[in-house]
């Protein structure tokens, strides 16, 4: 068994009120892969970057035994750019840059030796990009696809003919309320759900998680942060967690999807200590499962009525 | 053992994308007191109404074994009166008007056969108020207050006041970051710590509530709910089956205070049911008990790692 990820790589410059890094690691794929890093290998990424992408970050993903072969390196061409700013309430952020680069011509191939990968995740690009790499697969048989408001929005059509492929759909609150055209949640997911997704995950940052599936709801808290370094990539990394655990443990029931969820919520908490991808660099395991327990203390009251 | 409920008693007009109601039962002191009389007795209320208070609502709130010797019932003036419409995101309402009215002169006096009462909820109204009914308390062991903007904004140094008195504060997430000065929310619970209270509720509407002890944080999910008739009066409903519980149950530790939340949860889920107090008034006990139990079931997982 095998886990792709598909998505962007990029070179982000970000400015919280804390501190700011320029031409940090940054992309959808980057974040996905290094989360799910954590759980089972073997790991297979397909992107693209420019030449300007720096040798450190292809070692960095290496380390993390993330197998590169579909990476494709456009000679002469620049890699995605992103450049934010957050506001000193963390929730709400500028985006101040956005540039395509080898993005706009990216025409995602993948290797034979990828084909085979039953468990799929579609990280945030267009989705013609994400339906691309769906055709090329052999026998996909988990495929977790995000997206965000600019396809709901613009690539409306496109987006509907990749969601009859998706088993579980990830994206937050206020894409829901896009996607479904319906402010509530509930009602929403029930409409996402005769778009195709078996299941629907809505990230709801500082206020946690919703899974929905046909026979539960279940509602997952967010770890409690004094201090958020940088709120960048908390959502790719909770995808990498959540589809990583699933792949590490091949349980694809209701209660493992709960379990995937807080594996992905305290994925998501680690990256956000820190700036870039610096929180998910060096974890050592035994962290993410305590995490996993403080999780548990956090939400759990018993039994006595 | 007794509970003493302190706050208003309105007349509301409230409209919502799916209905209205004109003069109905409203204000916090109502929506605590129908709260809280479903867990134990004898219920204490302190407030005021004009002479246009429906014999009606005083029937209702009899009926709920709510003792309304504190109830002023002034001569020839108006009853407190809130105005409301809600947008077709129920999240978000207008006020339209806000009539004082007798709660202008309201000068509290607590009867002599309610100042022994043990447990307090002081709902929202002028913290000045909520002090002179502390002040004649004679043992008052453990004390929740509600506030709100207005008085936040408009009352600092009488509400810090009271906060030295308070063991509970119950406030929304928007009231907290006010309060604290401070958009983070665990640095806001040690801020608000600071203030006084030992304990520190946060409502965060559709997504749950946060507990904060010196020992715990507790994350408390939101129900479900696919209609929403009416929000209007579910904090105090909130804040009516938190203490109501404790009252009944006298165990004030940690372990039964995220019971008592989730109780207070379950009361809110069935008040926004309905239009008003509706859906507090014929409410049987087994079903605010399967509600306790749905809740688990909504954000329980287990512990296989």
């Amino acid at each position: 068994m095998s886990l792709l990820v598909v998505g962007s790589l990029g070179l982000d410059n970000v400015a919280t009120p804390f501190d700011k890094v320029e031409n940090a690691l940054g992309g959808s794929a980057t974040y996905i892969s290094l989360a799910a890093s954590y759980f089972s290998g073997p790991l297979y990424l397909v992107g693209v970057v420019g030449e300007d992408f720096p040798q450190k970050y292809i070692t960095l993903l290496e380390n993390h035994n993330i197998d590169l072969e579909g990476l494709q390196v456009v000679k002469g061409g620049k890699t995605f750019r992103w450049v934010g700013k957050y506001h000193y309430d963390l929730n709400v952020r500028d985006t101040l840059l956005t540039e395509l680069n080898v993005f706009e011509k990216f025409d995602p191939i993948v290797p034979d030796k990828f084909k085979k990968a039953k468990f799929i995740c579609l990280g945030n690009i267009d989705p013609a990009l994400q339906l691309k790499v769906l055709d090329q697969m052999v026998d996909p048989q988990f495929v977790v696809g995000d997206t965000m408001n600019y396809w709901i929005e613009g690539r409306k059509d496109t987006l509907m003919e990749l969601l009859k492929r998706v088993n579980v759909l990830i994206i937050n609150d206020s894409e829901a309320r896009l996607l479904a055209k319906e402010p509530n949640l509930i009602k929403a997911w029930k409409i996402i759900r005769s778009m195709g997704p078996e299941i629907l995950i809505i990230k709801k940052g500082e206020h946690g998680a919703l899974l929905f599936t046909d026979d539960i709801v279940f509602s997952a808290p967010a770890y409690p942060m004094e201090m958020i370094y940088d709120p960048t990539g908390a959502g790719d990394t909770f995808a990498g967690g959540f589809i990583g655990y699933l792949h590490k443990t091949q349980d694809l029931s209701a209660e493992n999807m709960k379990r995937a969820v807080i594996y992905g919520s305290a994925m998501a908490s680690f990256c956000v200590e820190k700036f870039s991808t610096q929180g998910l660099e060096n974890l050592q395991y035994f962290r993410v499962h305590d995490r996993y327990r403080e999780f548990r203390n956090l939400s759990r009251f018993d039994e006595k009525e």
